[in-house]
């Protein structure tokens, strides 16, 4: 399986999207990985155009060349809206390139990473260098637990709660997009505190949209949906939620905060106009939620 | 041809991204159309999730579900920048899809649709009546002529321009990515003139972003990048240029005039909004048009 294929020859990943009807295909130039875990089946392939590929049940969950876009939207929008971040915890993303973006922000004292699946660790850690990057940095706790249960021994501990799960449908994600675990996110989080989850994307999957968006509401006073490009997800297009015990993602937003940030240069996507866009929906998207 | 499949068996459409890496592949339940006209390949074919879908040389140009995303954003935005648009000039689009959104609009008087293609404006006419809804409009011109030369033949006439090109690299697309047609359109202008275009996607195409930019930037004093939402595009991720004789994207927009907006409730992605939001870029796409 490692070895590259002759010239016009090549293998064919194919994702077919929620319907089943229209889906993404990609090359692969070589098999890295492919492993069934007790969760999911676990592959990471390498594409020319998309650097490593790395997908449970055949969804892609990163690519080398796109994950900045996801990974930065996902942290940066409540990073930058709690005004000192020091505990945080980053549910799924055992790819480990949410992480990567939290340890980027000087007030981070502690994150935990709570990933289900001992071996994506695993995978990330062998395959991933660049999303894994800070695996061994002394901030970082790895723990192998249902994020659903584990969520639940904290009450006031965390500041910020980073929801990065793979889809609801998908292996084990289900348990990440109900009200209970909403409600115990809700009871983990310190006075100020500050969530965000992926909720899908709103063209194939736009059901689960208005689904989460609506569990999420019910568990805290501000819920905001807000949205990002995404390359390699199904249509390109991702809906995020931000959610808080107070505050808000656009009235408490300090651009000065993200212009003096040290690892601004770092950041491919993030900056302080697309902060406060990724709030403006299109009318479809709205509609998805309620909100007109 | 127009039979439908089995259930279990599938034709498949698979469009390949610049780079030969990665692409998209849709189900074809039935072909509808296909054609070799004088300039490019025309097919037609339909898809249980995105209806009808209408591709040349084998590039999706627009399906029945999605292609609100690019219409609107491509139209909306100079539309509704310009104080009162009476002439309007639509380059390519032989689909109808522009000049649908640009007759939403009270004001115009006239649209010239200055397609190269016959076949494709036949075809539209046949297969696609969602967006071809306006070809018997009495305000609507059909030309069939090359557009880079056509525009030539006007000076200080048209109050809108909108270039609703194909690739860069497909067909006759080349033409209408050139500085000399960019300064004809300057020219074709009148004294509050406002144009747009589309420029390609920023991830597989990144090149053409740049390029197109740069060249409309050279003849109009006024040329910003914005963005949208596109599905069924190579990315997902569309960019547009707006460019005008003086007026801006953004001083010169008036919320209320899409608030008090007649055809308000037709619109499914565009509002005012999304019209400022679409400007902020993510530091990567400014970083190809050279802004940072």
């Amino acid at each position: 399986m490692e070895k590259n294929l002759e010239p016009g020859r090549h293998l064919l990943y194919m994702e077919w999207y929620t319907g089943g009807d229209v889906g993404l295909f990609m090359k692969m130039n070589k098999v890295l990985y492919s492993a069934q875990s007790e969760y999911q089946r676990i592959d990471v392939f390498e594409n020319p155009e998309l650097g490593r590929v790395f997908s449970l049940d055949g969804i892609t969950m990163t690519t080398e060349v796109d994950e900045f876009m996801y990974h930065e939207m996902l942290v940066h929008v409540p990073m930058f809206i709690h005004p000192n971040p020091k505990r945080v915890l980053v549910i799924g993303g055992g790819d480990g390139g949410s992480t990567r973006e939290v340890l980027k922000h000087p007030s981070v004292e502690e994150v935990i990473l709570c990933e289900i699946d001992p071996m994506v660790i695993e995978a990330a850690r062998n395959y991933l260098p660049t999303t894994s990057v800070e695996f061994n940095n002394p901030k970082l706790k790895i723990v192998n637990e249902n994020g659903a249960e584990y969520v639940r021994q904290f009450e006031n501990y965390f500041d910020v709660i980073i929801v990065d799960s793979t889809d609801p449908t998908a292996g084990e994600g289900g348990h990440l997009f109900t009200e209970d675990f909403y409600k115990a996110c809700y009871n983990a989080l310190t006075e100020n505190g500050v969530f965000s989850a992926e909720t899908e994307d709103p063209f194939y999957d736009r059901a689960w949209v208005g689904i989460a968006y609506n569990r999420i509401k019910s568990a805290f006073p501000v819920t905001k949906t807000y949205m990002g490009f995404m390359t390699t997800y199904p249509s390109g297009m991702w809906s995020y939620a931000f959610a808080s015990k107070g505050l808000d993602p656009l009235k408490d937003f300090n651009p000065e905060k993200v212009r003096n940030f040290e690892k601004l240069d770092t950041l491919k996507y993030y900056n302080e106009e697309i902060h406060v866009a990724s709030f403006a929906l299109p009318t479809f998207v709205k509609k998805l939620i309620g909100e007109k």
